[in-house]
């Protein structure tokens, strides 16, 4: 479908339900908060469906805009979500499907009509574009929700699929009343305590091979639990290893509980993540990928660094 | 003066040498390379004044810009140069005198004839508009020390200063070939691990008072010296505390040299940070200042929790 005729759809019906991901971001929160008052502010009934993992940083987006089911005659609309795997817990609960889906995943599988807006980095370039498109004007509280997708996705216009028409996007924001200093200071530029401390232990125990180019860190469970530990802390903590000078090659092992070591590697050309973890049954893309191993956090351990040696890396 | 007369008046001129600021950052780095390729392309003779202190990270972009004096029929132009006390130690060691000065500080006291552009918040920015005005081609390599210069000094377009105009420049230096995530990543994604092991150590021994609204770090000289951390290592260091969730005054204690107390104190509304400072006869921003105070560490430390408590706050 083209993002016109996404819009003709919503239009067409009495009441929308917006559907967000499992584990929701800001993108997905941000976008869907968005297309649901840009449909209210079009005299339609809309509503974004509980998602019980919405963090403390994202739920304040979303007051108002929540119910805990689907009204019979409702279309329901699934934002940011690229797969049925992904639908969030709530929806799972109530048995909701997406009817419609406006996307950025190139991979998206939902088996439903839909949108996907490639080379854009975030669902909320593509919800403000649909906005604009519906005539819903941009009041201040549609900017910040979208000026939070964008910002989030992009981590701060950083990533490298930020383009010129991501940051005339977040202009027109800005110029709308989006707050982007304070959403930007609370989602970039605040710790918590717990999470530097966190990142402390991490540091003092980095192992470090090739010179500084592979970076390995293990996160023990006990440690999440004694620092007390959220998962807004722990946001993009598999990074970390990798955000080191010099590290091409960022691994974190992370013990879950079912006795599995999870792996989460990052690497930056030449090395491909996505290639390392596939000798361990695991996947994802070029620059981040994951795979998860029986025997624990040792066995993990023990895992990645015989598949770096097997692939030629001296440690 | 208006920035097309600065324009004229650099291009009357038979050469032009262009001034940075000490402790140089990407913004007065990147816009005097960015103002010398400009006027190289429209056939002027121009360089870059030698600045010793040039970073590591920064020094590329100045590769074969830069001359250790100023010829005889020279015009010396200062970037991003708020006062004679911050030009660069090359430019006081050769007797450089600013003749014509482009800026965004409000309160640039160059005695010369100026453009200060207000509400930019870089000086990148400013020159992006005059070489448009100038007709000067932005080449990649123009872009991308534009680019350093914006990004940097609105912390990637993070910072309250941060306008809609600023995206819409960061757009046409990426439709211009900046490398964009590139420069991104190795400004605010990249950390040394002597940065890291320094954080690691502050985190461990930062003081937190009033339920964790203060919160207060002693960084010793000799620390610096262990981890044998540089200029760029440290960088925007005073701000650590302040960037702990819940911490609306966040201070950073640090030894110097001649047995001074450097206090940097940076605050969150309703705390004026130069309002504390001054009580020490120090000064700045609202929410960024400085003091410095006799008997190092430990007497500045008890200084400034003084101020604290005489300011009503309840340790």
């Amino acid at each position: 479908m083209t993002l016109a005729e996404i819009g003709r759809s919503l239009l067409e019906q009495p009441s929308v339900v917006i559907l967000t991901h499992r584990r929701p971001d800001g993108d997905t929160a941000g976008s869907a908060a968005a297309l649901c008052l840009g449909l209210r502010q079009l005299g339609r009934r809309a509503w974004v469906l509980d998602n019980r993992q919405f963090t403390a940083r994202i739920a304040p987006y979303l007051e108002g805009l929540t119910r805990p089911d689907v009204p019979q005659d409702a279309l329901v609309a699934a934002v940011d979500i690229a797969s049925e795997a992904l639908l969030s817990l709530d929806a799972e609960a109530c048995g909701a499907q997406p009817q419609l889906a406006i996307d950025h995943h190139k991979l998206n599988s939902l088996p439903c009509p839909k949108y996907i807006g490639l080379g854009r980095p975030s669902c909320g370039e593509i919800i403000l574009e649909l906005l604009e498109q519906l005539g819903v004007t941009l009041t201040p509280q549609i900017a910040d929700c979208l000026y939070l997708a964008v910002s989030t996705d992009t981590g701060c216009f950083k990533y490298a699929g930020t383009t010129a028409d991501t940051h005339r996007a977040a202009a027109r924001l800005i110029e709308a009343g989006a707050h982007a200093a304070q959403i930007n200071k609370l989602f970039f530029d605040t710790k918590s305590f717990a999470r530097l401390q966190l990142e402390a232990r991490l540091t003092g125990s980095m192992e470090r091979y090739a010179g500084g180019m592979v970076g390995l860190c293990v996160l023990p469970a006990e440690w999440l639990r004694e620092l007390a530990v959220t998962e807004d802390d722990i946001d993009s903590i598999s990074g970390f290893a990798r955000t080191v000078d010099g590290v091409k090659i960022g691994i974190m092992i992370r013990e879950v509980e079912d006795g599995l070591g999870k792996i989460s590697v990052r690497t930056e050309a030449p090395y491909d993540a996505s290639a390392l973890c596939a000798q361990l049954g695991g996947g994802g893309h070029t620059g981040a990928a994951g795979a998860s191993v029986p025997g624990g956090a040792a066995a993990a351990r023990t895992a990645i660094l015989d598949v770096l040696v097997r692939s030629g890396i001296t440690l």
